[in-house]
């Protein structure tokens, strides 16, 4: 439950507060005096009379009612302290740096709780325990450095650990990116990163407000809430870029079925940031880089003029841009000749435009004027600027920053000196702009930034499926594992997915009489053993009715065997659909071709369901393979909209049936007009 | 021609050395003179008489005889000077730093290879022109900042371009590289980068000589040197590192036939990259990230410490490491428990092993001990150590020193707080460390480094080639152009790649003795057209001779038919081999498997010819398909070993008979036992 007396607390109160700034208590009261805090800074130490020039109070009974109190005492102090300050002194947010909760012991857990129970007993908010606290513009509580530039149009930074914060924060100073807000939400025992965006959805202004949102994400807890606010959020005119650190653990997970080995919960998490529309990020590094693109103008397309002094990192810009799909394109005609005429002898302008290492400030800035101006087809402009030490930067730089503020296009800055031109970019920074050091560096983010897709609809297809008859075959089914044919049958036909027909019977004559009505040749199968064809369970092109009963009679002698499956025997190219469900993330839908596709290359790709016929698309034009499906080389390709329409609905049939833990159709069978599915499985966990 | 005067001049003249430390010629010797230039440093300039504080000659007629000269001076004046200090003051070594040369007019050129033609009279070394210098710890003849730390087991630098190489620094010396040389090569007139690689393996000195090279690559001028010499230094014990600029260029080449557009000259870069054993890299940033690594002990395994005191960057670096198919392998048992009873409860020892944000340097050193002595499995120990800021890092960093100095197995500093513990961090560099301020940054060169395989053996295989009938064959051959069947054939032949059996004839009764002969089903193509599925001129599975008849006298209408080729039918998995001619770098030899592998899902690996075995089975391994190759899930796969001798013997043939441009084996027909060519074409320029 955040409040404004945790945003912006009139008065404050720092229970452990001290003189020694090489604790956490004496320097979360040299940030808070530093940062200007403009309201009333208290200090309770039993201990201190005066703490870094302020009054101290020796025992909480003294204190006059206070907004915000931050704790920096030890955890098992905290319960009674906490009770005391909400009962008596009527505080309502709580800053809980202490560690030694349930991060480390059972007892931990306890006092934690205890500490919850009591904030929401009184309705305040709680950050933390074991953070490093929160600050914004009005306060800066929080016990570590670096304090980077805060204001209101900064990004807001909520981080899952609070060293890991810390370590961000030393990646962002360096880039000029500014902040508005940073959460370090600890054990997030009241708040977690979730509910900050909530908070930040609900309440958001977009005149007011920041537009930026940076997470460092080790758990997440309510994947829903997540989804929901950060797709909200990115709705109204955000942009969310996170990390989730933990991605290769999942591997090692271990999964009884292929589909299970494939959808591993990190393939959860691209799922839900690409539903929600949340930038991917993997490092530090990246992390704070995309934060970054995220302060300049969005793009509005894919096509870059590079203005450089230097040939190389001009060209490694391209080599990494076209690396990623987005364009450097050639610019010529009378324009790009007059401008070449304005610039030295020897420059190019046909892009990367060279001014070479001589060009001067004017030429930067005539350059420039071109790409905003006269240069059709230039969706965004970059500026490598460096220097080889004989002249001093701050021209030039100036010109970048009238530029950058009188440009409509997004202008990228480039400096790469930050040794040698270190003054000169640090006063650039101070101006309000961010650097990218690195050119490779900022193409290979803005590549992420570019392929991330917008929010998915959270409106979920329901046309087509009857929910209500899903639910009532679901209710019928008894038992967990892995549900007969006829139920598999039964629940896509409640979803529309269209089947081969089939028949499973343990009548002998009744399975000739379907074949003769659906017509030779057909497929056998054996009903009972679930690894069919290691058994011999799976005869095909059976083409007459005393060919099938001799395999009939065979197949009844397989162990298990509960009688024998006939289907129609139909040619096309094979699909794959399949599903896992993930706790607390809901189903993983995956798709790809069938067959060595799926089983050797890997080639599927994946979504979170409920999907709309948008994320469907995505999913299949992701495939690398997905110009098979298109039609290549003469070869007719399948019918793509059919395809779609079968993910989406069988993502809506998952949704309505939770029980469903692990379920695929393998194959589809596939041609120009018509999808059906020859052989499911599902396994139901009630 | 690299000599003594360029590398250890005992005395250097600048031609147009000024006092204006703005400009190239002021700067140049203040270079010279704040890098402690020990020889005797003189200067020609007509309007002074002092330049910081070194006496001035007027002209070059008054100066004694001098090792080295570095002209600053008008491109147009250079030629006149380099004639007469090499030919009255035994000048043997020019570094011209002018630029207005070839890579400006035509006129330039002329001057250029004026010079050129001065120096290789008079047996002088040329650096340049068009370059920011050269410089080692004897002498900085740059005019450019930053200057590096200089000393003698530092990096061998060599870059194609000079702002490129300015910018390289600046990432470098923020990490703490040290750097033996710098040398910018500007035009390459005489001296280019392969040029300096040979002396450098020439006069190699495992004892006094670097063996960290980095390079930044435009052009490769002279693939075959580079190869060479390259593949030498590292199998001498030197690491490589490079970055090629300009790789997506290629992208828009266009090429005549379906190998060709896979084979651009980037991946004759990779391949050959790869034959030299070099690591690739594409940043600045990652080449220097590459340089550092360079500088710590070389790898001897894949296994992986990580100590650390925040768990965030622990978890982040686990991800990129697994993510590049290194290990971070789980530590437990007695010693794992024994770490764990000497750090603070809470602390973690299961690897990534976090000593928590209160671990003292205590802990660091006692965890880095753990690891180095007691811990198995064990190659390697990377350490992330920042701080919130409450106390300074000096003793935690003196820890790190003693135990880089001390440790058999490689230490990784990874030190994130660049802002808040700078001085501590720019202390520890000053002890002769690297640091690696981004663990996934490291991570990633890291991968890059450890898939980079040993340099190829420079040996032919020649077994089993009968190269004189090849030059034979290859001389009876007349005109250009696709060759016929027949010649393809005998030329498969002379490199023992085994064919199907098949006859190309325009007599009907001979092609049915022959298929009567190899048995029946055969296959028939019409022999002229190149595109022959196009024009209907293939029919497989020929079961009877009035069926060859028919298709005989159908395929004899096609225009530009002159025959037909029976061959036997065969049955398999489809495999492809495919070669292209690229100018100067030689065959570029591609391989994977046949049909979609190749043609949509582009999964082929690329090798640069000759071949050895261990190439040709890296090519194989690293194809996405390799598992289909192998076998899988029941299915045979193919004989690897024949695969590889195949693509050995044809890379073979191909090195013998440089006028084949392009070929393709398309398809091969593969099974466990053999593997036979079934459609080839070749493609000759003479």
């Amino acid at each position: 439950m955040i409040n404004r007396q945790l945003l912006h607390p009139e008065s404050i109160v720092v229970v452990g507060g001290s003189n020694n700034v090489h604790k956490p208590g004496g320097a979360l009261v040299r940030n808070l005096i530093s940062g200007g805090y403009k309201g009333t800074l208290r200090i309770i130490n039993p201990k201190e009379d005066e703490v870094q020039g302020i009054k101290v109070f020796h025992d909480a009974g003294e204190l006059p009612p206070t907004d915000l109190a931050v704790l920096v005492i030890p955890a098992k102090m905290c319960p009674e302290s906490v009770e005391t300050l909400a009962r008596d002194k009527g505080v309502r947010a709580f800053i809980i740096i202490s560690a030694g909760f349930g991060e480390e012991t059972k007892e931990g857990a306890e006092l934690e709780q205890r500490i919850v129970d009591t904030c929401d007993k009184y309705g305040a908010a709680l950050i933390g325990p074991n953070c490093i606290g929160l600050m914004n513009s009005w306060h800066h509580s929080v016990f570590t450095k670096p304090i980077p530039t805060l204001h209101d149009k900064g990004v807001d930074f909520i981080s899952g650990s609070g060293a890991t914060a810390v370590f961000i924060l030393e990646s962002a100073v360096i880039k000029g990116l500014p902040f508005n807000s940073v959460w370090s939400v600890g054990n997030s025992k009241q708040i977690g990163i979730e509910d900050v965006l909530q908070y930040m959805d609900e309440n958001f202004d977009p005149e007011r407000d920041s537009h930026i949102k940076l997470l460092y994400i080790e758990n997440i807890n309510n994947p829903d809430k997540l989804l929901f606010h950060a797709g909200s959020l990115i709705r109204k005119g955000c942009r969310i870029a996170a990390i989730k650190a933990g991605s290769s653990e999942s591997g090692s997970r271990a999964a009884s079925s292929h589909t299970g080995a494939i959808a591993s919960s990190d393939s959860a998490v691209e799922a839900l940031f690409r539903k929600a529309g949340i930038v991917r990020c993997f490092s530090r590094e990246e992390l704070t880089t995309v934060g970054c693109i995220f302060t300049l103008p969005p793009l509005t397309g894919r096509n870059f003029a590079i203005v450089t002094h230097a040939g190389g990192p001009g060209v490694m810009l391209t080599d990494a841009l076209s690396k990623g799909g987005l364009n450097v394109p050639k610019i010529e005609g009378p324009e790009a000749d007059e401008l070449k005429s304005l610039l030295f002898p020897g420059s190019s302008v046909s892009n990367p435009i060279d001014i070479l290492a001589t060009g001067t400030p004017e030429h930067l800035s005539l350059a420039i004027d071109y790409c905003e101006h006269k240069f059709k087809g230039i969706d965004a402009i970059f500026v490598i600027f460096g220097t080889p030490g004989l002249v001093q930067l701050y021209e030039a730089y100036d010109v970048l920053h009238k530029k950058i503020l009188e440009c409509k296009k997004p202008i990228f800055p480039i400096l790469p000196c930050l040794h040698t031109a270190g003054p000169e970019v640090a006063e650039f920074l101070s101006k309000g702009h961010v650097n990218f050091s690195d050119e490779v560096t900022l193409a290979t983010a803005l590549t992420q930034v570019m392929k991330t897709p917008r929010p998915a609809s959270p409106e979920i297809e329901l046309f087509g499926v009857d929910v209500p008859r899903i639910r009532e075959v679901i209710g019928r089914i008894e038992g967990n594992g892995y549900i007969s044919p006829e139920h598999v049958h039964e629940l896509l036909e409640c979803a529309g997915i269209p089947m081969v027909p089939e028949l499973v019977s343990a009548d002998k004559a009744e399975l000739e009489a379907f074949a003769e009505k659906v017509g030779y040749p057909v497929v056998a199968k054996v009903v009972g053993p679930v690894h069919k064809s290691d058994v011999g369970g799976v005869a095909l092109n059976i083409k007459t009715s005393s060919q099938l009963e001799y395999e009939f009679d065979r197949m009844m002698q397989i162990e298990g065997a509960k009688g024998v499956m006939v289907q129609k025997m139909l040619r096309g190219r094979e699909l794959f659909i399949g599903a896992k469900y993930e706790p607390r993330f809901g189903h993983i839908v995956l798709c790809g071709l069938g067959g060595i596709f799926v089983e050797v290359l890997k080639d599927v790709s994946s979504g979170l369901a409920p999907l709309s016929y948008d994320e469907a698309y995505s999913m299949i034009r992701s495939l690398r393979a997905y110009k098979i499906i298109r039609g290549t080389r003469g070869q007719k390709g399948v019918n793509e909209k059919k395809y779609a329409e079968i993910i989406v609905r069988l993502s809506t049939l998952l949704r309505f049936a939770t029980e469903i833990k692990e379920m695929d159709i393998n194959p589809l069978l596939a041609d120009e007009n018509d999808i059906v599915a020859v052989d499911a499985r599902m396994r139901i966990e009630k």
